[in-house]
């Protein structure tokens, strides 16, 4: 293949999140030539969600010029452990999904090979073959945002482990019997360092009285906190805003330093709307943490890196994991 | 190679842990032909240390009725991460080395290829090529002793990592803003969980006047409570040690989960000290720990199970890391 040359043909990507579906066409070189966006419309349940991702598919289709047929294959990433055997989504707390057949309804749909993966290990991919990990054989990678999605790869290979949980680093317990996280157990990651976390410790703190402008922004009776009201505040140096952010921030690193001891990797790798949102201020803080916890040497010349793909990451990475199991054939 | 048969030739296996060094010669199918015990006088310096392990190398091979001549090479476990392209041990606290040329003093010193690795990685070997984890593909081990050391192998493979700190499991923070750890930071698994973490709370007990028969078993001013003393409190149903040790393997379950959450892998090995000690009795806590903090259905069918090899597994984890070096070369 040419230089910079990805794919052997094109290839098309479905990012279908908790809220969003989102799906690119993407050429031989990983450019994006079309795309479409719809919500997920979660309750209306597996079948129409489904239809949905298809819909996305075919209008992608239709804004890069393209069929189905002179697309190598599609790549899937979705919010769930997947079992690589089957393409079968193991279960969505989110999506109320359990064990449903995500690979067969979609090649039902479209005339075309599928390939499913947890979203955050497509991310993962995505970084490590087009963004920020590109040039590397093993990183870890953490995306904050709502909850906490980790994936990681190793010498090339994501890892996917017996049950297809491997990556789950937002449930590494890192407080133990810590704050309940929405998993089932105490002191996850997600716990005390996703958006989820610091709703809760936010509210908590405006019904304590703590001063904050988030106290004008947040509506009555909300417990969600969008990244842009945490922004604004942060920049302001609302010190509440200051001190919870940068508090997540610091957990981060010490998970950062955990899989580090663990495995060694390359790179690591942050994203997700909360280092979106603010990764140059959050960025040193979670630096700075993850030194404090290295064990020896292991931190050693560790570059810890900000995702560079943002709502591409996803998708480009579904596209990427389709062409790798399509050239495994 | 006929059934059964591990090595090629005959091989040395070199255990040297901060009190003894411990050598086995093992012959093609693994079983112990010889063997040799010094203690490690580590005080008296790097030089003298490599003059020991030497001797013990020299009186197994004399046990065994072999020449080094008539071995494949020598492995050697040691206390520390270990440089895999030049055989440096990188830093022992213990020991004070700081860099350590083991290798190409041990090569000096005997007619053999020698090839070194962290002891407890090399004990992970040991157990997957001979003990408790034979025929899985990707484990990872805790040895809970004074400190606890980790090791994981991933698809056959041990983890060294960019800075050979791969495996250090017992350096995962568990517990944020936990305990001082001997390594620096705070809440590692290592400073709730090993020896030493009981040994301070067993003796700050006792200055609070909590009633335990290990009172009168510990010396005056010792900070140091042997395996024996705690298993014998613990089956004579002394509340502090039954309450404190359990806490130690219920903080062994939360880094089985977490490292399972990680890798998913096939299965989880526990040995040190402790499990050697009260392996029937810690096993269970330990499991049932590891099942509330696993992430949704990353602990199926997850066997956790105790070392088998005990106080040879690192000398024949050495062992066969040096059959794997020759045959790659």
């Amino acid at each position: 293949m040419a230089k910079n040359t990805l794919f052997s043909k094109p290839m098309i990507g479905v990012d279908l999140g908790g809220t969003k579906i989102y799906t690119v066409v993407a050429d031989e070189t990983g450019a994006v030539l079309g795309s479409s966006k719809k919500s997920t419309q979660g309750k209306k349940g597996f079948d129409a969600v489904m239809r949905r991702c298809a819909e996305t598919v075919n209008e992608a289709l239709e804004q890069a010029g393209l069929s189905a047929g002179k697309c190598g294959g599609l790549g899937m990433g979705v919010p769930s452990p997947v079992d690589q055997n089957t393409g079968a989504a193991l279960f969505s707390p989110n999506l109320k999904w359990h064990n449903v057949p995500v690979k067969k309804t979609m090649e039902k749909h479209l005339s075309t090979p599928v390939f499913v993966d947890n979203d955050v290990n497509l991310g993962m991919l995505g970084e490590f073959a087009l963004g920020a990990a590109r040039g590397t054989n093993t990183i870890a990678g953490f995306l904050v945002g709502t909850g906490i999605g980790g994936g990681m790869i190793v010498n090339g290979n994501l890892i996917h482990g017996k049950n297809f949980t491997g990556g789950e680093l937002g449930h590494m317990v890192v407080l133990a019997e810590g704050p309940p996280c929405g998993c089932g157990t105490r002191g996850c990651l997600e716990a005390v360092a996703s958006r989820v976390a610091l709703s809760r410790d936010i509210n908590e703190a405006i019904r304590r009285g703590v001063p904050t402008m988030l106290k004008d922004m947040i509506e009555e009776g909300t417990d969600r906190i969008k990244s842009g009201m945490l922004k604004k505040a942060y920049r302001a140096g609302d010190r509440l805003a200051v001190d919870l952010l940068n508090r997540c921030a610091w957990y981060v690193g010490i998970a950062v330093a955990n899989i580090t001891n663990a495995i060694g990797p390359d790179m690591i790798i942050l994203g997700g709307g909360l280092y979106e949102a603010l990764g140059q201020e959050l960025l040193p803080v979670t630096q700075q943490s993850a030194q404090q916890h290295f064990f020896g040497p292991a931190g050693k010349d560790m570059p810890i890196r900000l995702a560079e793909l943002g709502d591409n990451a996803v998708a480009l990475g579904a596209a990427v994991f389709a062409d790798r199991k399509l050239s495994a054939l």
